[in-house]
Protein backbone atom coordinates (compact mmCIF):
# COMPACT_ATOMS: atom_id res chain seq x y z
CA UNK A 1 0.00 0.00 0.00
CA UNK A 2 1.36 3.55 -0.51
CA UNK A 3 2.09 6.03 1.81
CA UNK A 4 -0.78 8.67 0.69
CA UNK A 5 -3.34 5.14 1.83
CA UNK A 6 -1.34 4.30 4.83
CA UNK A 7 -1.79 8.56 6.08
CA UNK A 8 -5.78 8.21 4.79
CA UNK A 9 -5.89 5.11 6.68
CA UNK A 10 -4.01 6.97 9.91
CA UNK A 11 -6.25 10.02 9.33
CA UNK A 12 -9.87 7.56 9.32
CA UNK A 13 -8.75 6.31 12.57
CA UNK A 14 -6.96 8.99 14.29
CA UNK A 15 -10.66 11.37 13.58
CA UNK A 16 -13.09 8.10 13.06
CA UNK A 17 -14.14 9.94 9.89
CA UNK A 18 -14.68 9.04 6.17
CA UNK A 19 -15.45 12.22 5.48
CA UNK A 20 -13.69 14.14 2.69
CA UNK A 21 -14.07 17.84 3.06
CA UNK A 22 -14.39 19.56 -0.71
CA UNK A 23 -12.17 23.02 -0.64
CA UNK A 24 -14.37 24.59 -3.42
CA UNK A 25 -14.01 27.98 -3.03
CA UNK A 26 -16.63 29.80 -4.90
CA UNK A 27 -16.82 33.47 -4.18
CA UNK A 28 -20.60 33.87 -5.18
CA UNK A 29 -21.18 31.82 -1.66
CA UNK A 30 -18.97 33.47 0.54
CA UNK A 31 -20.89 33.84 3.71
CA UNK A 32 -21.80 37.20 5.20
CA UNK A 33 -18.05 38.91 7.27
CA UNK A 34 -15.88 37.05 4.16
CA UNK A 35 -14.48 39.81 1.42
CA UNK A 36 -14.68 38.66 -2.09
CA UNK A 37 -10.82 38.85 -2.82
CA UNK A 38 -8.02 36.50 -2.34
CA UNK A 39 -7.39 37.38 1.01
CA UNK A 40 -11.00 36.65 1.93
CA UNK A 41 -10.72 33.35 0.03
CA UNK A 42 -7.80 32.27 1.94
CA UNK A 43 -9.42 33.89 5.46
CA UNK A 44 -12.50 31.55 4.45
CA UNK A 45 -10.62 28.54 3.15
CA UNK A 46 -8.38 28.46 6.47
CA UNK A 47 -11.44 28.94 9.08
CA UNK A 48 -13.23 25.92 7.83
CA UNK A 49 -10.15 23.72 7.83
CA UNK A 50 -9.05 24.73 11.43
CA UNK A 51 -13.05 23.98 12.80
CA UNK A 52 -12.63 20.39 10.61
CA UNK A 53 -9.05 18.87 11.41
CA UNK A 54 -10.27 16.71 13.87
CA UNK A 55 -13.35 15.95 12.04
CA UNK A 56 -12.29 14.92 8.15
CA UNK A 57 -10.19 12.71 6.77
CA UNK A 58 -9.02 14.29 3.56
CA UNK A 59 -9.36 17.85 2.12
CA UNK A 60 -10.17 18.08 -1.41
CA UNK A 61 -9.63 20.93 -3.35
CA UNK A 62 -11.47 20.75 -6.84
CA UNK A 63 -8.65 23.13 -9.14
CA UNK A 64 -11.28 24.86 -11.00
CA UNK A 65 -11.74 27.22 -8.30
CA UNK A 66 -8.53 28.53 -7.73
CA UNK A 67 -8.16 28.82 -11.85
CA UNK A 68 -10.85 31.27 -11.73
CA UNK A 69 -8.94 33.71 -9.72
CA UNK A 70 -6.42 34.15 -12.75
CA UNK A 71 -2.78 34.48 -10.91
CA UNK A 72 -3.99 35.18 -7.25
CA UNK A 73 -5.62 31.39 -7.89
CA UNK A 74 -2.12 29.39 -7.13
CA UNK A 75 -1.57 31.86 -4.28
CA UNK A 76 -4.52 31.60 -2.46
CA UNK A 77 -4.89 27.68 -3.18
CA UNK A 78 -0.83 27.54 -1.42
CA UNK A 79 -2.25 30.26 1.57
CA UNK A 80 -5.25 27.82 2.10
CA UNK A 81 -3.66 24.48 1.74
CA UNK A 82 -0.69 25.77 4.30
CA UNK A 83 -2.92 25.49 7.48
CA UNK A 84 -3.88 21.80 6.72
CA UNK A 85 -2.35 19.70 9.56
CA UNK A 86 0.50 17.21 8.05
CA UNK A 87 -1.29 14.15 9.32
CA UNK A 88 -4.49 14.83 6.96
CA UNK A 89 -4.07 14.18 3.12
CA UNK A 90 -4.73 16.31 0.77
CA UNK A 91 -6.55 15.23 -2.23
CA UNK A 92 -5.95 17.58 -5.82
CA UNK A 93 -9.06 17.16 -7.62
CA UNK A 94 -8.39 18.25 -11.27
CA UNK A 95 -9.12 15.66 -13.45
CA UNK A 96 -6.26 16.22 -15.59
CA UNK A 97 -5.33 13.65 -17.98
CA UNK A 98 -3.24 13.64 -21.28
CA UNK A 99 -0.19 12.22 -23.48
CA UNK A 100 2.46 10.62 -21.47
CA UNK A 101 4.94 13.55 -21.88
CA UNK A 102 2.23 16.18 -20.65
CA UNK A 103 0.73 13.92 -18.40
CA UNK A 104 4.47 14.35 -16.47
CA UNK A 105 4.17 18.36 -16.43
CA UNK A 106 0.48 18.12 -14.84
CA UNK A 107 2.11 15.56 -11.96
CA UNK A 108 4.96 17.57 -10.97
CA UNK A 109 2.73 20.62 -10.64
CA UNK A 110 0.21 18.79 -8.56
CA UNK A 111 2.95 16.44 -6.76
CA UNK A 112 6.33 18.33 -6.28
CA UNK A 113 4.89 21.86 -6.71
CA UNK A 114 1.93 22.30 -4.76
CA UNK A 115 2.84 19.12 -2.37
CA UNK A 116 -0.49 17.17 -2.86
CA UNK A 117 -0.52 13.69 -1.22
CA UNK A 118 -3.09 12.17 -3.62
CA UNK A 119 -4.80 13.72 -7.51
CA UNK A 120 -7.56 12.70 -9.36
CA UNK A 121 -7.29 11.54 -13.14
CA UNK A 122 -9.60 11.40 -16.05
CA UNK A 123 -8.94 7.83 -18.05
CA UNK A 124 -9.83 8.60 -21.75
CA UNK A 125 -6.33 8.64 -23.10
CA UNK A 126 -5.34 5.39 -21.14
CA UNK A 127 -2.61 4.02 -19.26
CA UNK A 128 0.32 6.24 -20.96
CA UNK A 129 -1.93 9.35 -19.66
CA UNK A 130 -2.03 7.79 -15.98
CA UNK A 131 1.75 6.22 -15.63
CA UNK A 132 3.47 9.38 -15.00
CA UNK A 133 0.75 9.89 -11.59
CA UNK A 134 1.74 6.27 -10.85
CA UNK A 135 4.93 6.04 -10.98
CA UNK A 136 4.73 8.83 -7.67
CA UNK A 137 4.13 5.66 -5.79
CA UNK A 138 4.16 7.58 -2.45
CA UNK A 139 1.12 9.16 -3.95
CA UNK A 140 -2.37 8.65 -4.38
CA UNK A 141 -4.41 8.81 -7.62
CA UNK A 142 -8.03 8.17 -7.80
CA UNK A 143 -9.19 7.35 -11.58
CA UNK A 144 -12.87 8.76 -12.89
CA UNK A 145 -14.73 5.84 -13.02
CA UNK A 146 -18.11 6.39 -12.53
CA UNK A 147 -19.20 10.03 -12.10
CA UNK A 148 -22.07 11.21 -10.15
CA UNK A 149 -23.52 13.76 -12.59
CA UNK A 150 -26.52 13.27 -14.95
CA UNK A 151 -23.37 13.16 -17.60
CA UNK A 152 -21.86 9.72 -16.75
CA UNK A 153 -24.75 8.61 -19.14
CA UNK A 154 -23.52 9.46 -22.11
CA UNK A 155 -20.09 7.37 -22.50
CA UNK A 156 -19.56 5.99 -18.78
CA UNK A 157 -22.83 3.91 -18.88
CA UNK A 158 -22.60 2.33 -22.04
CA UNK A 159 -20.89 -0.37 -23.24
CA UNK A 160 -19.98 -0.53 -19.11
CA UNK A 161 -17.17 1.85 -19.70
CA UNK A 162 -17.00 2.60 -16.09
CA UNK A 163 -16.50 -1.45 -15.54
CA UNK A 164 -13.75 -1.76 -17.65
CA UNK A 165 -11.80 2.09 -16.23
CA UNK A 166 -12.52 -0.34 -12.67
CA UNK A 167 -11.16 -3.80 -14.52
CA UNK A 168 -8.03 -2.05 -16.10
CA UNK A 169 -7.85 0.32 -12.80
CA UNK A 170 -7.29 -3.08 -10.81
CA UNK A 171 -4.32 -4.17 -13.33
CA UNK A 172 -2.50 -1.56 -13.18
CA UNK A 173 -2.25 -1.05 -9.75
CA UNK A 174 1.29 -2.38 -9.23
CA UNK A 175 2.16 0.71 -6.73
CA UNK A 176 -0.85 0.11 -4.69
CA UNK A 177 -1.75 3.84 -5.29
CA UNK A 178 -4.75 3.73 -7.43
CA UNK A 179 -8.17 4.69 -6.11
CA UNK A 180 -11.35 4.98 -8.36
CA UNK A 181 -14.17 7.57 -7.99
CA UNK A 182 -17.62 6.05 -7.95
CA UNK A 183 -20.58 8.52 -7.55
CA UNK A 184 -22.84 7.88 -5.31
CA UNK A 185 -25.98 8.73 -7.18
CA UNK A 186 -26.14 5.46 -8.00
CA UNK A 187 -25.99 2.69 -5.57
CA UNK A 188 -26.30 -0.28 -7.48
CA UNK A 189 -23.68 0.44 -9.90
CA UNK A 190 -21.31 0.65 -7.11
CA UNK A 191 -21.64 -2.31 -5.83
CA UNK A 192 -21.05 -3.66 -9.42
CA UNK A 193 -17.75 -1.40 -9.70
CA UNK A 194 -17.12 -3.01 -6.12
CA UNK A 195 -17.61 -6.89 -7.72
CA UNK A 196 -15.00 -5.71 -10.54
CA UNK A 197 -12.23 -4.14 -8.27
CA UNK A 198 -12.93 -6.02 -4.76
CA UNK A 199 -9.57 -3.99 -3.23
CA UNK A 200 -9.77 -0.34 -5.01
CA UNK A 201 -10.53 2.45 -2.40
CA UNK A 202 -13.63 4.76 -4.06
CA UNK A 203 -13.37 8.38 -3.28
CA UNK A 204 -17.44 8.63 -3.29
CA UNK A 205 -18.67 12.56 -4.64
CA UNK A 206 -22.27 13.35 -4.98
CA UNK A 207 -23.97 12.79 -1.36
CA UNK A 208 -24.64 16.29 -0.22
CA UNK A 209 -25.50 19.00 -2.61
CA UNK A 210 -26.14 16.63 -5.59
CA UNK A 211 -28.53 13.85 -3.29
CA UNK A 212 -26.60 10.63 -3.58
CA UNK A 213 -27.83 7.89 -1.22
CA UNK A 214 -25.67 7.59 1.53
CA UNK A 215 -26.51 4.84 3.16
CA UNK A 216 -26.55 2.60 -0.09
CA UNK A 217 -23.28 3.58 -1.35
CA UNK A 218 -21.47 3.05 2.02
CA UNK A 219 -23.12 -0.68 2.13
CA UNK A 220 -21.82 -0.97 -1.93
CA UNK A 221 -18.51 0.57 -0.72
CA UNK A 222 -17.79 -0.93 2.33
CA UNK A 223 -14.79 -3.53 1.95
CA UNK A 224 -12.54 -5.42 4.91
CA UNK A 225 -9.48 -3.19 4.13
CA UNK A 226 -8.15 -1.10 6.97
CA UNK A 227 -9.48 2.11 5.44
CA UNK A 228 -12.52 0.16 4.78
CA UNK A 229 -11.86 0.82 0.80
CA UNK A 230 -13.96 4.26 0.66
CA UNK A 231 -14.33 8.05 1.48
CA UNK A 232 -17.41 9.95 1.10
CA UNK A 233 -16.76 13.59 -0.39
CA UNK A 234 -18.94 16.24 0.87
CA UNK A 235 -17.62 20.36 -0.41
CA UNK A 236 -20.89 22.44 -0.88
CA UNK A 237 -23.01 20.86 1.59
CA UNK A 238 -21.24 21.81 4.56
CA UNK A 239 -19.07 25.01 3.61
CA UNK A 240 -21.84 27.16 2.62
CA UNK A 241 -24.51 25.44 5.05
CA UNK A 242 -24.97 29.23 6.80
CA UNK A 243 -23.97 32.24 4.45
CA UNK A 244 -24.38 34.33 7.52
CA UNK A 245 -21.70 35.20 10.07
CA UNK A 246 -22.61 31.83 11.94
CA UNK A 247 -21.26 30.14 8.84
CA UNK A 248 -17.89 28.65 11.18
CA UNK A 249 -20.09 26.92 13.69
CA UNK A 250 -22.81 25.44 11.43
CA UNK A 251 -19.55 24.27 8.60
CA UNK A 252 -18.52 22.66 11.93
CA UNK A 253 -22.00 21.01 13.08
CA UNK A 254 -22.81 19.94 9.65
CA UNK A 255 -19.57 18.09 9.41
CA UNK A 256 -19.92 16.42 12.69
CA UNK A 257 -23.64 15.08 11.71
CA UNK A 258 -22.52 14.19 8.36
CA UNK A 259 -19.55 12.36 9.65
CA UNK A 260 -21.90 10.61 12.28
CA UNK A 261 -24.33 9.50 9.34
CA UNK A 262 -21.56 7.65 7.46
CA UNK A 263 -19.97 5.91 10.70
CA UNK A 264 -23.26 5.08 11.78
CA UNK A 265 -24.19 3.83 7.69
CA UNK A 266 -20.51 1.89 8.23
CA UNK A 267 -21.85 0.20 11.64
CA UNK A 268 -24.54 -0.99 10.00
CA UNK A 269 -22.36 -2.93 7.20
CA UNK A 270 -19.99 -4.60 9.28
CA UNK B 1 -20.52 28.80 -37.53
CA UNK B 2 -19.30 30.62 -34.41
CA UNK B 3 -17.22 33.39 -34.20
CA UNK B 4 -14.04 31.28 -33.37
CA UNK B 5 -14.16 29.21 -36.47
CA UNK B 6 -14.70 32.24 -38.43
CA UNK B 7 -11.60 33.43 -36.84
CA UNK B 8 -9.85 30.12 -37.55
CA UNK B 9 -10.93 30.20 -41.25
CA UNK B 10 -9.82 33.72 -42.28
CA UNK B 11 -6.26 32.89 -40.16
CA UNK B 12 -6.20 29.96 -42.50
CA UNK B 13 -6.83 32.08 -45.86
CA UNK B 14 -4.74 34.79 -44.83
CA UNK B 15 -1.43 32.21 -44.11
CA UNK B 16 -2.44 29.62 -46.60
CA UNK B 17 -1.56 27.61 -43.57
CA UNK B 18 -3.28 24.23 -41.82
CA UNK B 19 -0.76 24.59 -39.40
CA UNK B 20 -1.34 25.21 -35.63
CA UNK B 21 1.45 25.46 -33.55
CA UNK B 22 1.80 24.34 -29.97
CA UNK B 23 3.54 26.44 -27.46
CA UNK B 24 4.32 23.96 -25.36
CA UNK B 25 7.62 25.30 -23.13
CA UNK B 26 9.62 23.05 -21.53
CA UNK B 27 12.48 24.42 -19.43
CA UNK B 28 14.69 21.16 -20.35
CA UNK B 29 13.98 21.55 -24.13
CA UNK B 30 14.91 25.48 -23.88
CA UNK B 31 17.69 26.42 -26.54
CA UNK B 32 21.69 27.85 -26.02
CA UNK B 33 21.05 31.50 -25.21
CA UNK B 34 17.50 31.34 -23.43
CA UNK B 35 17.78 31.44 -19.61
CA UNK B 36 15.50 28.51 -17.85
CA UNK B 37 13.82 31.08 -15.52
CA UNK B 38 10.07 32.72 -16.54
CA UNK B 39 12.37 35.72 -18.38
CA UNK B 40 13.82 33.24 -20.39
CA UNK B 41 10.43 31.26 -21.19
CA UNK B 42 8.31 34.32 -22.08
CA UNK B 43 11.49 35.59 -24.53
CA UNK B 44 11.77 32.13 -25.65
CA UNK B 45 7.68 31.92 -26.13
CA UNK B 46 7.57 35.54 -28.16
CA UNK B 47 10.44 35.26 -30.21
CA UNK B 48 9.27 31.92 -31.52
CA UNK B 49 5.47 33.47 -31.90
CA UNK B 50 7.09 36.73 -33.63
CA UNK B 51 8.92 34.28 -36.15
CA UNK B 52 5.70 32.40 -36.92
CA UNK B 53 2.66 34.65 -37.36
CA UNK B 54 2.82 34.88 -41.02
CA UNK B 55 2.72 30.78 -41.14
CA UNK B 56 0.41 29.52 -38.56
CA UNK B 57 -3.55 29.46 -38.67
CA UNK B 58 -3.20 29.42 -34.87
CA UNK B 59 -1.78 28.98 -31.52
CA UNK B 60 -1.88 26.27 -28.77
CA UNK B 61 -0.80 26.75 -25.30
CA UNK B 62 -0.72 23.40 -23.48
CA UNK B 63 -1.56 24.24 -20.34
CA UNK B 64 0.39 21.74 -18.20
CA UNK B 65 3.41 23.35 -19.11
CA UNK B 66 2.70 26.42 -17.40
CA UNK B 67 1.45 24.85 -14.17
CA UNK B 68 4.94 22.64 -13.84
CA UNK B 69 6.12 26.72 -13.15
CA UNK B 70 3.93 27.18 -10.25
CA UNK B 71 2.82 30.84 -9.44
CA UNK B 72 4.70 32.23 -12.32
CA UNK B 73 3.08 29.99 -14.74
CA UNK B 74 -0.09 31.93 -15.15
CA UNK B 75 2.25 35.25 -15.43
CA UNK B 76 4.28 33.82 -18.60
CA UNK B 77 1.28 32.40 -19.92
CA UNK B 78 -0.25 35.93 -20.28
CA UNK B 79 3.32 37.17 -21.46
CA UNK B 80 3.45 34.71 -24.18
CA UNK B 81 -0.46 35.14 -25.11
CA UNK B 82 0.36 39.10 -25.17
CA UNK B 83 2.46 38.60 -28.39
CA UNK B 84 -0.10 36.44 -30.79
CA UNK B 85 -1.74 39.39 -33.23
CA UNK B 86 -5.42 39.88 -32.71
CA UNK B 87 -5.68 38.03 -36.49
CA UNK B 88 -4.84 34.58 -34.87
CA UNK B 89 -6.82 32.40 -32.91
CA UNK B 90 -5.57 30.71 -29.73
CA UNK B 91 -6.71 27.68 -28.22
CA UNK B 92 -6.08 26.61 -24.58
CA UNK B 93 -4.72 22.64 -24.58
CA UNK B 94 -6.11 21.59 -20.88
CA UNK B 95 -8.25 18.93 -22.02
CA UNK B 96 -10.87 19.61 -19.24
CA UNK B 97 -13.92 18.40 -17.85
CA UNK B 98 -15.72 17.88 -14.57
CA UNK B 99 -19.34 18.24 -13.51
CA UNK B 100 -21.48 21.46 -14.43
CA UNK B 101 -20.86 23.64 -11.55
CA UNK B 102 -16.95 22.81 -11.93
CA UNK B 103 -17.02 22.85 -15.83
CA UNK B 104 -18.02 26.10 -15.22
CA UNK B 105 -15.35 27.55 -13.53
CA UNK B 106 -12.83 25.96 -15.77
CA UNK B 107 -14.74 27.96 -19.06
CA UNK B 108 -14.50 30.75 -16.94
CA UNK B 109 -10.93 30.82 -16.23
CA UNK B 110 -10.24 29.98 -19.87
CA UNK B 111 -12.35 31.97 -22.06
CA UNK B 112 -12.93 34.78 -19.70
CA UNK B 113 -9.98 35.73 -17.24
CA UNK B 114 -6.91 34.26 -20.23
CA UNK B 115 -8.89 35.47 -23.35
CA UNK B 116 -8.67 31.68 -25.14
CA UNK B 117 -10.41 31.77 -28.26
CA UNK B 118 -11.20 27.70 -27.51
CA UNK B 119 -10.12 25.33 -25.40
CA UNK B 120 -9.90 21.19 -25.66
CA UNK B 121 -12.12 18.99 -23.19
CA UNK B 122 -12.36 15.18 -22.27
CA UNK B 123 -15.94 14.10 -22.99
CA UNK B 124 -15.69 11.47 -20.42
CA UNK B 125 -17.99 13.12 -17.83
CA UNK B 126 -20.33 13.63 -21.03
CA UNK B 127 -23.10 16.53 -22.02
CA UNK B 128 -23.33 18.51 -18.92
CA UNK B 129 -19.24 18.78 -18.47
CA UNK B 130 -19.01 20.15 -22.09
CA UNK B 131 -22.06 22.70 -21.70
CA UNK B 132 -20.31 25.62 -20.13
CA UNK B 133 -17.89 25.46 -22.66
CA UNK B 134 -20.51 25.31 -25.66
CA UNK B 135 -22.43 28.14 -24.15
CA UNK B 136 -19.36 30.55 -25.29
CA UNK B 137 -21.01 30.26 -28.65
CA UNK B 138 -18.39 32.62 -30.07
CA UNK B 139 -15.45 30.23 -28.27
CA UNK B 140 -14.77 26.89 -30.27
CA UNK B 141 -14.48 24.10 -28.34
CA UNK B 142 -12.71 20.83 -29.56
CA UNK B 143 -13.84 17.73 -27.79
CA UNK B 144 -10.93 14.62 -27.46
CA UNK B 145 -12.15 11.84 -29.71
CA UNK B 146 -9.64 9.23 -31.03
CA UNK B 147 -6.03 10.85 -29.42
CA UNK B 148 -2.97 10.37 -30.64
CA UNK B 149 -1.19 8.31 -27.72
CA UNK B 150 -0.61 4.53 -27.52
CA UNK B 151 -3.30 4.39 -24.53
CA UNK B 152 -6.19 5.42 -27.13
CA UNK B 153 -6.07 1.57 -27.53
CA UNK B 154 -7.18 0.95 -23.80
CA UNK B 155 -11.05 2.78 -23.88
CA UNK B 156 -11.66 5.00 -26.78
CA UNK B 157 -11.17 1.68 -29.19
CA UNK B 158 -12.70 -1.23 -27.63
CA UNK B 159 -16.39 -0.48 -27.88
CA UNK B 160 -16.03 2.02 -30.54
CA UNK B 161 -16.05 4.52 -27.59
CA UNK B 162 -14.18 7.17 -30.08
CA UNK B 163 -17.54 7.11 -32.56
CA UNK B 164 -19.81 7.63 -30.04
CA UNK B 165 -17.86 10.63 -29.12
CA UNK B 166 -18.25 11.67 -32.33
CA UNK B 167 -21.92 10.76 -33.14
CA UNK B 168 -22.85 12.29 -29.82
CA UNK B 169 -20.45 15.53 -30.81
CA UNK B 170 -22.40 16.37 -34.07
CA UNK B 171 -25.69 16.22 -32.06
CA UNK B 172 -25.21 18.73 -29.43
CA UNK B 173 -23.25 21.19 -32.01
CA UNK B 174 -26.07 23.35 -31.78
CA UNK B 175 -23.73 26.71 -31.45
CA UNK B 176 -21.65 25.38 -34.46
CA UNK B 177 -18.93 25.60 -31.85
CA UNK B 178 -17.56 22.11 -31.89
CA UNK B 179 -14.46 20.35 -33.17
CA UNK B 180 -13.14 16.89 -32.17
CA UNK B 181 -9.42 15.98 -31.72
CA UNK B 182 -8.26 13.34 -33.88
CA UNK B 183 -5.04 11.99 -33.83
CA UNK B 184 -3.13 11.65 -36.77
CA UNK B 185 -1.38 8.01 -35.40
CA UNK B 186 -4.32 5.87 -36.76
CA UNK B 187 -5.44 7.72 -40.39
CA UNK B 188 -8.05 4.59 -41.37
CA UNK B 189 -9.76 5.55 -37.85
CA UNK B 190 -9.68 9.54 -39.00
CA UNK B 191 -11.97 8.46 -41.70
CA UNK B 192 -14.40 6.43 -39.48
CA UNK B 193 -14.91 9.87 -37.52
CA UNK B 194 -15.23 11.60 -40.98
CA UNK B 195 -17.87 9.31 -41.62
CA UNK B 196 -19.69 9.94 -38.38
CA UNK B 197 -19.11 13.63 -37.98
CA UNK B 198 -19.08 14.72 -42.13
CA UNK B 199 -19.20 18.94 -40.78
CA UNK B 200 -17.11 18.49 -37.36
CA UNK B 201 -13.81 20.71 -38.12
CA UNK B 202 -10.57 18.27 -36.77
CA UNK B 203 -7.51 19.61 -34.73
CA UNK B 204 -5.02 17.23 -35.63
CA UNK B 205 -2.30 16.52 -33.13
CA UNK B 206 0.52 13.63 -33.45
CA UNK B 207 2.23 14.40 -36.98
CA UNK B 208 5.47 15.67 -35.71
CA UNK B 209 7.68 14.39 -32.78
CA UNK B 210 4.59 11.09 -32.17
CA UNK B 211 5.18 9.96 -36.30
CA UNK B 212 1.57 10.24 -37.29
CA UNK B 213 1.24 10.06 -41.21
CA UNK B 214 0.75 13.67 -42.94
CA UNK B 215 -0.70 12.80 -46.03
CA UNK B 216 -3.09 10.39 -44.87
CA UNK B 217 -4.03 11.97 -42.00
CA UNK B 218 -5.09 15.11 -44.60
CA UNK B 219 -6.78 12.53 -47.19
CA UNK B 220 -8.65 11.13 -43.95
CA UNK B 221 -9.69 14.64 -42.54
CA UNK B 222 -10.07 17.02 -45.44
CA UNK B 223 -13.43 18.10 -46.08
CA UNK B 224 -15.85 21.01 -48.10
CA UNK B 225 -15.91 23.36 -45.28
CA UNK B 226 -14.03 26.84 -46.43
CA UNK B 227 -11.55 25.82 -43.63
CA UNK B 228 -11.39 22.34 -45.59
CA UNK B 229 -12.57 21.00 -41.78
CA UNK B 230 -8.51 20.51 -40.05
CA UNK B 231 -5.60 22.11 -38.37
CA UNK B 232 -2.78 20.22 -38.04
CA UNK B 233 -0.77 20.91 -34.71
CA UNK B 234 2.82 20.60 -33.92
CA UNK B 235 4.48 21.55 -30.82
CA UNK B 236 8.32 19.90 -30.37
CA UNK B 237 9.25 19.40 -34.04
CA UNK B 238 9.64 22.59 -34.45
CA UNK B 239 10.01 24.58 -31.15
CA UNK B 240 12.92 22.56 -30.36
CA UNK B 241 14.52 21.78 -33.79
CA UNK B 242 17.53 23.40 -33.22
CA UNK B 243 19.66 23.46 -29.40
CA UNK B 244 21.55 25.95 -30.65
CA UNK B 245 21.66 30.19 -30.62
CA UNK B 246 19.83 29.74 -34.59
CA UNK B 247 16.89 28.26 -33.10
CA UNK B 248 14.82 31.06 -34.59
CA UNK B 249 15.54 30.72 -37.92
CA UNK B 250 15.26 26.80 -37.55
CA UNK B 251 11.68 27.02 -36.16
CA UNK B 252 11.00 28.90 -39.03
CA UNK B 253 12.42 27.36 -41.28
CA UNK B 254 10.21 24.15 -40.05
CA UNK B 255 7.49 25.73 -39.49
CA UNK B 256 7.60 26.85 -43.35
CA UNK B 257 8.27 23.09 -44.19
CA UNK B 258 5.11 21.40 -42.14
CA UNK B 259 2.52 24.34 -43.86
CA UNK B 260 4.10 23.53 -47.34
CA UNK B 261 3.58 19.79 -46.63
CA UNK B 262 0.34 20.25 -45.53
CA UNK B 263 -0.70 22.79 -48.21
CA UNK B 264 0.87 20.23 -50.66
CA UNK B 265 -0.61 16.63 -49.71
CA UNK B 266 -4.18 18.97 -49.70
CA UNK B 267 -3.74 20.03 -53.26
CA UNK B 268 -3.75 16.69 -53.69
CA UNK B 269 -6.78 15.62 -52.13
CA UNK B 270 -8.81 18.96 -53.90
Amino acid sequence: MSAYFDKLTQAIETNRSHLCLGLDLEPEKMPAGIWRDTDGYVNFGRRIIEATTDLVCAYKPNLAFYETMGGAGFTTLRHVLEAIPETIPIIADGKRGDIGNTSRAYARALFDRLGFDAATVNPYLGYDSLEPFLEYSDCGCYVLCLTSNPGAADFQIPHALYLAVAGRASEWNRNGNIGLVVGATQPDRIAEVRGVAPDLPFLIPGVGAQGGDLEASVRAAANARPDRGFIINASRSILYASSGEDFIAVARAEAQKFRAAIENALSAVA
